[in-house]
Protein backbone atom coordinates (compact mmCIF):
# COMPACT_ATOMS: atom_id res chain seq x y z
CA UNK A 1 0.00 0.00 0.00
CA UNK A 2 1.59 3.07 -1.23
CA UNK A 3 0.77 6.59 1.26
CA UNK A 4 -0.58 9.12 -0.82
CA UNK A 5 -1.14 12.90 -0.36
CA UNK A 6 -1.88 14.48 3.09
CA UNK A 7 -6.16 14.71 3.71
CA UNK A 8 -6.14 17.07 6.53
CA UNK A 9 -3.84 17.18 9.75
CA UNK A 10 -6.11 17.17 13.24
CA UNK A 11 -4.68 17.83 16.39
CA UNK A 12 -3.63 14.46 17.53
CA UNK A 13 -3.30 12.02 13.79
CA UNK A 14 -2.31 12.77 10.26
CA UNK A 15 -4.78 11.22 7.22
CA UNK A 16 -3.33 10.05 4.28
CA UNK A 17 -5.14 9.02 0.76
CA UNK A 18 -3.24 5.82 -0.54
CA UNK A 19 -3.21 3.37 -3.50
CA UNK A 20 -5.91 1.62 -2.74
CA UNK A 21 -9.39 2.97 -3.16
CA UNK A 22 -11.45 3.43 -0.14
CA UNK A 23 -8.27 3.11 1.90
CA UNK A 24 -6.75 5.81 4.26
CA UNK A 25 -3.54 5.65 6.17
CA UNK A 26 -4.20 7.81 9.79
CA UNK A 27 -0.54 8.85 11.05
CA UNK A 28 -0.75 9.17 15.10
CA UNK A 29 1.14 11.70 16.31
CA UNK A 30 2.45 12.61 20.22
CA UNK A 31 0.84 15.88 19.80
CA UNK A 32 -1.68 17.01 22.73
CA UNK A 33 -3.97 19.26 22.97
CA UNK A 34 -6.78 20.03 25.62
CA UNK A 35 -9.48 22.82 26.03
CA UNK A 36 -10.14 23.15 22.53
CA UNK A 37 -6.65 23.70 21.70
CA UNK A 38 -6.30 26.18 23.99
CA UNK A 39 -3.22 23.86 26.54
CA UNK A 40 -0.82 22.19 23.45
CA UNK A 41 2.06 19.82 24.11
CA UNK A 42 3.51 16.59 23.61
CA UNK A 43 3.61 13.66 24.97
CA UNK A 44 6.55 11.37 24.20
CA UNK A 45 5.17 7.77 22.89
CA UNK A 46 1.52 8.69 22.91
CA UNK A 47 1.77 8.02 18.92
CA UNK A 48 2.44 4.41 19.17
CA UNK A 49 0.26 3.60 22.00
CA UNK A 50 -2.74 5.09 20.77
CA UNK A 51 -2.61 3.67 17.54
CA UNK A 52 -2.28 0.13 19.10
CA UNK A 53 -4.79 0.85 21.91
CA UNK A 54 -7.05 1.71 19.18
CA UNK A 55 -6.23 -1.29 17.07
CA UNK A 56 -6.82 -3.55 19.75
CA UNK A 57 -10.10 -2.16 20.86
CA UNK A 58 -11.32 -1.56 17.95
CA UNK A 59 -10.45 -6.02 16.74
CA UNK A 60 -12.01 -6.28 20.04
CA UNK A 61 -15.31 -4.95 18.90
CA UNK A 62 -15.63 -5.91 15.52
CA UNK A 63 -15.50 -9.38 16.98
CA UNK A 64 -18.79 -8.33 19.08
CA UNK A 65 -20.20 -7.08 16.12
CA UNK A 66 -19.60 -3.33 15.89
CA UNK A 67 -18.88 -2.28 12.45
CA UNK A 68 -15.42 -0.36 12.39
CA UNK A 69 -13.02 1.31 10.27
CA UNK A 70 -10.12 -1.02 11.20
CA UNK A 71 -8.46 -2.53 8.14
CA UNK A 72 -4.90 -3.13 9.04
CA UNK A 73 -1.98 -1.93 11.24
CA UNK A 74 1.16 -0.99 9.25
CA UNK A 75 3.67 -0.12 12.17
CA UNK A 76 4.10 1.27 15.74
CA UNK A 77 2.22 4.67 14.62
CA UNK A 78 0.53 4.04 11.44
CA UNK A 79 -2.79 1.78 10.29
CA UNK A 80 -4.31 1.33 7.25
CA UNK A 81 -8.54 2.28 7.89
CA UNK A 82 -11.68 2.92 5.54
CA UNK A 83 -12.14 6.01 4.18
CA UNK A 84 -15.41 7.55 5.87
CA UNK A 85 -17.17 10.71 5.54
CA UNK A 86 -16.98 11.45 9.13
CA UNK A 87 -20.12 12.29 10.65
CA UNK A 88 -19.90 15.86 12.25
CA UNK A 89 -20.69 14.78 15.78
CA UNK A 90 -18.49 13.68 18.87
CA UNK A 91 -20.93 11.40 20.74
CA UNK A 92 -20.11 10.61 24.91
CA UNK A 93 -20.73 8.08 26.73
CA UNK A 94 -20.71 8.71 30.10
CA UNK A 95 -21.18 6.22 33.26
CA UNK A 96 -19.49 8.05 36.11
CA UNK A 97 -19.42 11.74 36.64
CA UNK A 98 -16.66 13.91 35.21
CA UNK A 99 -15.06 16.80 33.60
CA UNK A 100 -17.32 19.08 31.76
CA UNK A 101 -20.93 16.96 32.85
CA UNK A 102 -19.47 17.47 36.87
CA UNK A 103 -18.86 20.83 36.47
CA UNK A 104 -22.38 21.78 33.91
CA UNK A 105 -24.80 19.58 36.25
CA UNK A 106 -23.20 20.17 39.27
CA UNK A 107 -22.07 16.46 40.11
CA UNK A 108 -19.28 15.29 42.21
CA UNK A 109 -16.57 13.94 40.17
CA UNK A 110 -16.88 10.08 40.77
CA UNK A 111 -20.78 10.33 41.02
CA UNK A 112 -22.21 6.85 39.56
CA UNK A 113 -24.65 8.07 37.26
CA UNK A 114 -28.07 6.02 37.27
CA UNK A 115 -28.19 5.93 34.05
CA UNK A 116 -25.82 6.09 30.87
CA UNK A 117 -25.25 9.44 29.87
CA UNK A 118 -25.34 9.51 25.63
CA UNK A 119 -24.06 12.91 24.63
CA UNK A 120 -23.98 14.70 21.07
CA UNK A 121 -21.25 17.37 20.13
CA UNK A 122 -21.61 19.34 17.22
CA UNK A 123 -17.93 18.82 15.58
CA UNK A 124 -17.31 22.47 15.05
CA UNK A 125 -13.54 23.74 16.16
CA UNK A 126 -14.81 27.29 15.86
CA UNK A 127 -17.86 26.74 17.97
CA UNK A 128 -16.05 24.77 20.61
CA UNK A 129 -18.29 21.55 19.86
CA UNK A 130 -21.81 22.94 21.44
CA UNK A 131 -23.58 20.08 23.23
CA UNK A 132 -26.68 19.10 20.67
CA UNK A 133 -29.19 16.97 20.77
CA UNK A 134 -31.64 15.10 18.18
CA UNK A 135 -33.14 18.01 17.31
CA UNK A 136 -30.77 19.90 16.56
CA UNK A 137 -28.77 17.39 14.78
CA UNK A 138 -31.86 16.90 12.57
CA UNK A 139 -32.55 20.97 12.16
CA UNK A 140 -28.44 20.50 10.95
CA UNK A 141 -29.00 18.04 9.01
CA UNK A 142 -26.16 16.18 10.69
CA UNK A 143 -27.05 13.05 10.52
CA UNK A 144 -30.25 11.09 9.39
CA UNK A 145 -32.32 9.54 12.01
CA UNK A 146 -31.61 5.70 10.45
CA UNK A 147 -28.21 6.77 11.28
CA UNK A 148 -28.64 8.16 14.47
CA UNK A 149 -30.79 5.64 15.74
CA UNK A 150 -27.47 3.26 14.85
CA UNK A 151 -24.66 5.54 16.43
CA UNK A 152 -26.78 5.38 19.80
CA UNK A 153 -26.77 1.78 19.45
CA UNK A 154 -23.43 1.08 18.55
CA UNK A 155 -22.60 3.44 20.96
CA UNK A 156 -23.82 1.64 23.99
CA UNK A 157 -22.89 -1.55 22.79
CA UNK A 158 -19.82 -0.18 22.59
CA UNK A 159 -19.74 1.17 26.35
CA UNK A 160 -20.92 -2.68 27.68
CA UNK A 161 -18.03 -4.28 25.98
CA UNK A 162 -15.45 -2.25 26.62
CA UNK A 163 -16.57 -1.72 30.18
CA UNK A 164 -16.51 -5.71 31.06
CA UNK A 165 -13.33 -5.70 28.85
CA UNK A 166 -11.42 -3.15 31.11
CA UNK A 167 -12.78 -4.42 34.14
CA UNK A 168 -10.93 -7.70 33.64
CA UNK A 169 -7.49 -5.28 33.36
CA UNK A 170 -8.62 -3.50 36.48
CA UNK A 171 -9.73 -0.14 34.94
CA UNK A 172 -12.63 1.40 34.71
CA UNK A 173 -14.40 3.34 31.76
CA UNK A 174 -15.68 6.12 33.53
CA UNK A 175 -16.81 7.83 29.96
CA UNK A 176 -15.22 8.20 26.27
CA UNK A 177 -16.03 9.56 22.81
CA UNK A 178 -16.65 8.43 19.71
CA UNK A 179 -16.78 9.66 16.11
CA UNK A 180 -18.68 7.64 13.37
CA UNK A 181 -18.61 7.76 10.04
CA UNK A 182 -20.00 6.14 6.54
CA UNK A 183 -17.78 4.19 4.08
CA UNK A 184 -17.92 4.65 0.46
CA UNK A 185 -20.54 1.74 0.31
CA UNK A 186 -22.65 3.92 2.48
CA UNK A 187 -21.73 1.35 5.49
CA UNK A 188 -21.91 3.39 9.38
CA UNK A 189 -18.42 2.32 11.15
CA UNK A 190 -17.10 3.63 14.05
CA UNK A 191 -13.95 5.57 13.37
CA UNK A 192 -11.32 7.85 14.54
CA UNK A 193 -9.80 6.04 17.83
CA UNK A 194 -10.45 4.87 21.36
CA UNK A 195 -7.50 5.49 23.72
CA UNK A 196 -6.38 7.33 26.84
CA UNK A 197 -6.85 10.52 24.85
CA UNK A 198 -10.57 9.76 24.87
CA UNK A 199 -11.53 7.86 27.03
CA UNK A 200 -11.60 8.30 30.71
CA UNK A 201 -9.67 5.13 32.66
CA UNK A 202 -9.54 5.16 36.20
CA UNK A 203 -7.27 2.11 37.88
CA UNK A 204 -10.36 0.05 39.79
CA UNK A 205 -8.77 -0.24 43.37
CA UNK A 206 -6.89 3.06 43.76
CA UNK A 207 -9.13 5.36 41.32
CA UNK A 208 -5.82 6.09 40.11
CA UNK A 209 -6.45 8.82 36.42
CA UNK A 210 -5.22 6.62 33.06
CA UNK A 211 -5.76 8.97 30.77
CA UNK A 212 -5.68 12.42 29.27
CA UNK A 213 -6.38 14.01 32.46
CA UNK A 214 -3.41 13.64 33.81
CA UNK A 215 -1.72 16.03 31.17
CA UNK A 216 -5.17 18.91 31.25
CA UNK A 217 -4.67 18.75 34.85
CA UNK A 218 -1.38 18.48 35.04
CA UNK A 219 -0.84 15.59 37.74
CA UNK A 220 2.56 14.32 36.08
CA UNK A 221 3.03 10.69 35.11
CA UNK A 222 1.42 11.46 32.27
CA UNK A 223 3.93 8.63 29.91
CA UNK A 224 3.86 6.44 32.56
CA UNK A 225 -0.14 6.06 32.65
CA UNK A 226 -0.32 5.88 28.69
CA UNK A 227 2.03 3.07 28.85
CA UNK A 228 0.39 1.70 31.73
CA UNK A 229 -3.01 0.78 29.86
CA UNK A 230 -1.03 -0.63 27.53
CA UNK A 231 0.81 -3.00 29.41
CA UNK A 232 -2.78 -3.63 30.89
CA UNK A 233 -4.40 -3.95 27.53
CA UNK A 234 -1.76 -5.70 25.42
CA UNK A 235 0.88 -6.68 27.94
CA UNK A 236 3.80 -5.08 26.32
CA UNK A 237 4.46 -0.84 26.70
CA UNK B 1 -60.04 33.51 48.23
CA UNK B 2 -57.69 34.47 50.48
CA UNK B 3 -53.99 35.21 49.56
CA UNK B 4 -51.87 33.16 52.51
CA UNK B 5 -48.02 33.26 52.65
CA UNK B 6 -45.99 33.80 50.29
CA UNK B 7 -43.90 30.70 49.08
CA UNK B 8 -41.58 31.87 46.91
CA UNK B 9 -40.33 35.20 44.74
CA UNK B 10 -38.86 34.33 41.65
CA UNK B 11 -37.36 37.09 38.98
CA UNK B 12 -40.70 37.93 37.83
CA UNK B 13 -43.43 36.48 40.20
CA UNK B 14 -44.35 35.91 43.77
CA UNK B 15 -46.24 32.23 44.55
CA UNK B 16 -48.29 32.72 47.59
CA UNK B 17 -50.41 30.14 49.13
CA UNK B 18 -54.26 30.50 49.32
CA UNK B 19 -57.59 29.26 51.62
CA UNK B 20 -58.21 27.17 48.75
CA UNK B 21 -56.83 23.56 48.72
CA UNK B 22 -54.36 23.02 45.72
CA UNK B 23 -54.36 26.42 44.44
CA UNK B 24 -51.63 29.36 44.30
CA UNK B 25 -52.30 32.86 43.37
CA UNK B 26 -49.24 34.01 41.05
CA UNK B 27 -48.29 37.97 41.69
CA UNK B 28 -46.80 39.75 38.45
CA UNK B 29 -43.93 42.23 38.90
CA UNK B 30 -42.44 44.61 36.87
CA UNK B 31 -39.02 43.43 37.27
CA UNK B 32 -36.76 42.54 34.41
CA UNK B 33 -33.79 40.68 34.51
CA UNK B 34 -31.56 39.69 31.73
CA UNK B 35 -28.23 36.76 31.71
CA UNK B 36 -29.18 34.15 34.67
CA UNK B 37 -29.83 37.82 36.81
CA UNK B 38 -26.64 39.56 35.78
CA UNK B 39 -28.58 42.71 34.08
CA UNK B 40 -31.71 43.88 36.29
CA UNK B 41 -34.17 46.55 35.59
CA UNK B 42 -37.76 47.01 35.85
CA UNK B 43 -40.33 47.67 33.20
CA UNK B 44 -43.48 49.52 34.01
CA UNK B 45 -46.77 47.93 33.33
CA UNK B 46 -44.81 44.23 32.69
CA UNK B 47 -46.70 42.59 35.86
CA UNK B 48 -49.89 43.80 34.26
CA UNK B 49 -49.43 42.92 30.57
CA UNK B 50 -47.95 39.92 30.99
CA UNK B 51 -50.83 38.44 33.53
CA UNK B 52 -53.02 39.02 31.12
CA UNK B 53 -51.46 37.64 28.15
CA UNK B 54 -50.51 34.56 29.81
CA UNK B 55 -53.81 34.16 31.13
CA UNK B 56 -54.99 34.81 27.33
CA UNK B 57 -53.34 32.29 25.82
CA UNK B 58 -53.35 29.57 28.72
CA UNK B 59 -56.90 29.66 28.06
CA UNK B 60 -56.80 29.28 24.14
CA UNK B 61 -54.78 26.83 24.98
CA UNK B 62 -56.71 24.75 27.29
CA UNK B 63 -59.86 25.21 24.42
CA UNK B 64 -57.34 23.09 22.28
CA UNK B 65 -56.74 20.33 24.66
CA UNK B 66 -53.98 21.46 26.73
CA UNK B 67 -53.73 21.24 30.12
CA UNK B 68 -52.51 24.42 32.35
CA UNK B 69 -52.67 25.74 35.26
CA UNK B 70 -54.90 28.50 34.64
CA UNK B 71 -57.74 28.90 37.32
CA UNK B 72 -58.91 32.41 36.98
CA UNK B 73 -57.89 36.18 37.19
CA UNK B 74 -57.87 37.93 40.29
CA UNK B 75 -56.46 41.69 39.04
CA UNK B 76 -54.18 43.03 36.40
CA UNK B 77 -51.53 41.40 38.47
CA UNK B 78 -52.63 38.52 40.11
CA UNK B 79 -54.34 35.18 38.86
CA UNK B 80 -55.03 32.21 40.59
CA UNK B 81 -53.43 28.93 39.52
CA UNK B 82 -53.46 25.22 40.69
CA UNK B 83 -50.62 24.45 42.87
CA UNK B 84 -47.89 22.23 41.02
CA UNK B 85 -44.59 21.00 41.88
CA UNK B 86 -43.08 22.30 38.91
CA UNK B 87 -40.51 19.85 37.06
CA UNK B 88 -36.79 21.32 36.89
CA UNK B 89 -36.97 22.34 33.43
CA UNK B 90 -36.90 24.82 30.88
CA UNK B 91 -38.68 23.91 27.52
CA UNK B 92 -37.52 25.73 24.98
CA UNK B 93 -39.25 25.53 21.10
CA UNK B 94 -37.82 27.00 18.12
CA UNK B 95 -38.61 27.80 15.03
CA UNK B 96 -36.27 30.57 13.61
CA UNK B 97 -32.73 30.70 15.00
CA UNK B 98 -32.24 33.59 17.54
CA UNK B 99 -30.11 34.24 20.66
CA UNK B 100 -28.05 31.57 22.59
CA UNK B 101 -29.03 29.16 19.76
CA UNK B 102 -27.62 31.02 17.20
CA UNK B 103 -24.34 31.84 19.41
CA UNK B 104 -23.89 28.63 20.19
CA UNK B 105 -24.57 26.56 16.89
CA UNK B 106 -23.37 29.60 14.78
CA UNK B 107 -26.99 30.32 12.92
CA UNK B 108 -27.25 33.96 11.90
CA UNK B 109 -30.42 34.94 14.04
CA UNK B 110 -33.21 35.08 11.24
CA UNK B 111 -32.64 31.52 9.90
CA UNK B 112 -35.51 29.13 9.67
CA UNK B 113 -34.89 26.01 11.35
CA UNK B 114 -35.55 22.84 8.88
CA UNK B 115 -37.27 21.23 11.47
CA UNK B 116 -38.44 22.59 15.11
CA UNK B 117 -36.18 22.54 17.94
CA UNK B 118 -36.39 20.79 21.10
CA UNK B 119 -34.37 21.84 24.11
CA UNK B 120 -34.35 21.27 27.77
CA UNK B 121 -32.46 23.15 30.39
CA UNK B 122 -32.14 22.05 33.93
CA UNK B 123 -33.57 24.88 35.84
CA UNK B 124 -30.68 25.67 38.19
CA UNK B 125 -29.87 29.42 38.84
CA UNK B 126 -26.49 28.57 40.47
CA UNK B 127 -25.39 26.85 37.23
CA UNK B 128 -26.78 28.90 34.48
CA UNK B 129 -29.51 26.78 33.15
CA UNK B 130 -27.62 24.20 31.64
CA UNK B 131 -28.80 22.21 28.49
CA UNK B 132 -29.87 18.82 29.02
CA UNK B 133 -30.87 16.06 26.92
CA UNK B 134 -33.05 13.26 27.75
CA UNK B 135 -30.39 10.50 29.12
CA UNK B 136 -29.25 13.65 31.49
CA UNK B 137 -33.06 14.07 32.81
CA UNK B 138 -33.28 10.09 33.07
CA UNK B 139 -29.98 9.83 35.03
CA UNK B 140 -30.97 12.97 37.36
CA UNK B 141 -34.68 11.87 37.76
CA UNK B 142 -35.89 15.17 36.73
CA UNK B 143 -38.94 13.83 35.09
CA UNK B 144 -40.23 10.37 34.37
CA UNK B 145 -40.17 9.13 30.77
CA UNK B 146 -43.57 9.58 30.64
CA UNK B 147 -43.79 12.83 32.29
CA UNK B 148 -41.14 13.66 29.16
CA UNK B 149 -43.12 12.12 26.23
CA UNK B 150 -46.42 14.08 27.41
CA UNK B 151 -43.85 17.43 27.46
CA UNK B 152 -42.56 16.69 23.99
CA UNK B 153 -45.91 16.15 22.49
CA UNK B 154 -48.00 18.92 24.67
CA UNK B 155 -44.80 21.71 23.77
CA UNK B 156 -44.90 20.78 19.95
CA UNK B 157 -48.65 21.37 20.36
CA UNK B 158 -48.22 24.79 21.47
CA UNK B 159 -45.60 25.86 19.38
CA UNK B 160 -48.57 24.66 16.60
CA UNK B 161 -51.32 26.45 18.09
CA UNK B 162 -49.63 29.73 19.18
CA UNK B 163 -47.90 30.22 15.71
CA UNK B 164 -51.19 29.72 14.02
CA UNK B 165 -52.96 31.92 16.58
CA UNK B 166 -50.26 34.62 16.78
CA UNK B 167 -49.61 34.80 12.97
CA UNK B 168 -53.80 36.49 12.66
CA UNK B 169 -52.71 39.18 14.54
CA UNK B 170 -49.45 39.93 12.12
CA UNK B 171 -46.89 38.34 15.13
CA UNK B 172 -44.06 35.70 14.07
CA UNK B 173 -43.52 33.12 16.88
CA UNK B 174 -39.12 32.64 16.69
CA UNK B 175 -39.01 30.38 19.84
CA UNK B 176 -40.65 30.13 23.43
CA UNK B 177 -39.98 28.91 26.93
CA UNK B 178 -42.22 26.81 28.48
CA UNK B 179 -42.24 24.88 32.27
CA UNK B 180 -44.81 22.08 33.10
CA UNK B 181 -46.11 20.45 36.53
CA UNK B 182 -48.03 18.59 38.16
CA UNK B 183 -51.05 18.93 40.35
CA UNK B 184 -51.77 17.60 43.95
CA UNK B 185 -54.10 14.75 42.09
CA UNK B 186 -51.23 13.84 39.75
CA UNK B 187 -51.80 15.60 36.45
CA UNK B 188 -49.07 17.24 34.13
CA UNK B 189 -50.52 20.47 33.52
CA UNK B 190 -48.72 23.61 31.72
CA UNK B 191 -47.66 26.31 33.91
CA UNK B 192 -45.42 29.54 34.71
CA UNK B 193 -46.08 32.22 31.65
CA UNK B 194 -46.36 32.63 28.09
CA UNK B 195 -45.34 36.20 27.26
CA UNK B 196 -43.17 38.82 25.69
CA UNK B 197 -40.59 37.91 28.60
CA UNK B 198 -40.52 34.24 27.71
CA UNK B 199 -41.23 34.06 23.69
CA UNK B 200 -39.63 36.22 21.09
CA UNK B 201 -41.76 37.69 19.01
CA UNK B 202 -41.22 39.13 15.83
CA UNK B 203 -43.60 41.86 14.05
CA UNK B 204 -44.36 39.73 10.49
CA UNK B 205 -44.28 42.70 8.34
CA UNK B 206 -40.75 44.68 9.75
CA UNK B 207 -38.85 42.06 11.57
CA UNK B 208 -39.31 44.77 14.87
CA UNK B 209 -38.96 42.64 17.88
CA UNK B 210 -41.79 42.64 20.21
CA UNK B 211 -40.58 40.80 23.29
CA UNK B 212 -37.51 41.10 26.52
CA UNK B 213 -34.56 41.16 23.48
CA UNK B 214 -35.61 44.83 23.36
CA UNK B 215 -34.43 44.88 27.22
CA UNK B 216 -31.71 42.55 26.80
CA UNK B 217 -29.93 43.98 24.20
CA UNK B 218 -31.16 47.88 24.76
CA UNK B 219 -33.00 48.65 21.79
CA UNK B 220 -35.52 51.43 23.50
CA UNK B 221 -39.41 51.18 23.01
CA UNK B 222 -39.74 48.18 25.35
CA UNK B 223 -43.11 49.34 27.01
CA UNK B 224 -44.29 50.41 24.06
CA UNK B 225 -43.33 46.75 22.66
CA UNK B 226 -45.16 45.06 25.26
CA UNK B 227 -47.92 46.91 24.77
CA UNK B 228 -48.22 46.45 21.19
CA UNK B 229 -48.45 42.72 21.81
CA UNK B 230 -50.85 43.17 24.59
CA UNK B 231 -53.07 45.27 21.97
CA UNK B 232 -53.31 42.92 19.34
CA UNK B 233 -53.98 39.88 21.28
CA UNK B 234 -56.81 41.45 23.72
CA UNK B 235 -57.43 44.98 22.11
CA UNK B 236 -56.15 47.03 24.53
CA UNK B 237 -53.32 48.07 26.43
N1 LIG C 1 -11.62 6.40 8.83
C1 LIG C 1 -11.54 7.73 8.72
N2 LIG C 1 -11.72 8.35 7.50
C2 LIG C 1 -11.64 9.69 7.39
N3 LIG C 1 -11.37 10.51 8.42
C3 LIG C 1 -11.18 9.98 9.65
C4 LIG C 1 -11.25 8.57 9.86
N4 LIG C 1 -11.04 8.33 11.19
C5 LIG C 1 -10.84 9.53 11.77
N5 LIG C 1 -10.91 10.54 10.86
C6 LIG C 1 -10.74 11.98 11.08
O1 LIG C 1 -9.36 12.28 11.11
C7 LIG C 1 -9.18 13.59 11.63
C8 LIG C 1 -7.90 13.68 12.38
O2 LIG C 1 -8.00 13.12 13.66
P1 LIG C 1 -7.63 13.97 14.95
O3 LIG C 1 -6.22 14.45 14.87
O4 LIG C 1 -8.04 13.17 16.15
O5 LIG C 1 -8.62 15.23 14.73
P2 LIG C 1 -9.24 16.27 15.78
O6 LIG C 1 -8.31 17.45 15.79
O7 LIG C 1 -10.60 16.59 15.18
O8 LIG C 1 -9.37 15.58 17.12
C9 LIG C 1 -10.46 13.88 12.42
O9 LIG C 1 -11.22 14.87 11.74
C10 LIG C 1 -11.19 12.55 12.41
O10 LIG C 1 -12.59 12.76 12.45
N1 LIG D 1 -48.73 26.76 39.10
C1 LIG D 1 -47.57 26.90 39.76
N2 LIG D 1 -47.37 26.31 40.95
C2 LIG D 1 -46.21 26.45 41.62
N3 LIG D 1 -45.16 27.17 41.17
C3 LIG D 1 -45.30 27.78 39.97
C4 LIG D 1 -46.49 27.67 39.20
N4 LIG D 1 -46.31 28.38 38.05
C5 LIG D 1 -45.06 28.90 38.10
N5 LIG D 1 -44.43 28.55 39.24
C6 LIG D 1 -43.09 28.91 39.68
O1 LIG D 1 -43.10 30.20 40.24
C7 LIG D 1 -41.76 30.67 40.37
C8 LIG D 1 -41.73 32.17 40.21
O2 LIG D 1 -41.78 32.55 38.83
P1 LIG D 1 -40.64 33.44 38.20
O3 LIG D 1 -40.56 34.74 38.94
O4 LIG D 1 -40.91 33.47 36.73
O5 LIG D 1 -39.36 32.54 38.54
P2 LIG D 1 -37.90 32.47 37.86
O6 LIG D 1 -37.05 33.43 38.64
O7 LIG D 1 -37.52 31.03 38.04
O8 LIG D 1 -38.08 32.85 36.41
C9 LIG D 1 -40.95 29.85 39.38
O9 LIG D 1 -40.12 28.96 40.10
C10 LIG D 1 -42.02 29.06 38.62
O10 LIG D 1 -41.50 27.82 38.20
MG1 LIG E 1 -9.39 13.65 17.65
MG1 LIG F 1 -39.67 32.86 35.15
Amino acid sequence: MQKLSMLYEGKAKRVYETDIKGVYIVSYKDDATAFNGKKRGSISGKGAINNQITNHLMQLLAKEGIPTHFVQQLSETETAVKAVRIIPLEVIVRSIAAGSLSQRLGLEEGTRLASTVLEFCYKRDDLGDPLVNSSHIKALGLATEEELELIKRYSLAVNDILSDYLAKVGIALIDFKLEFGVTEDGMLVLADEISPDTCRFWDVKTGRKLDKDRFRRDLGDVEEAYHEVMQRLLGRS
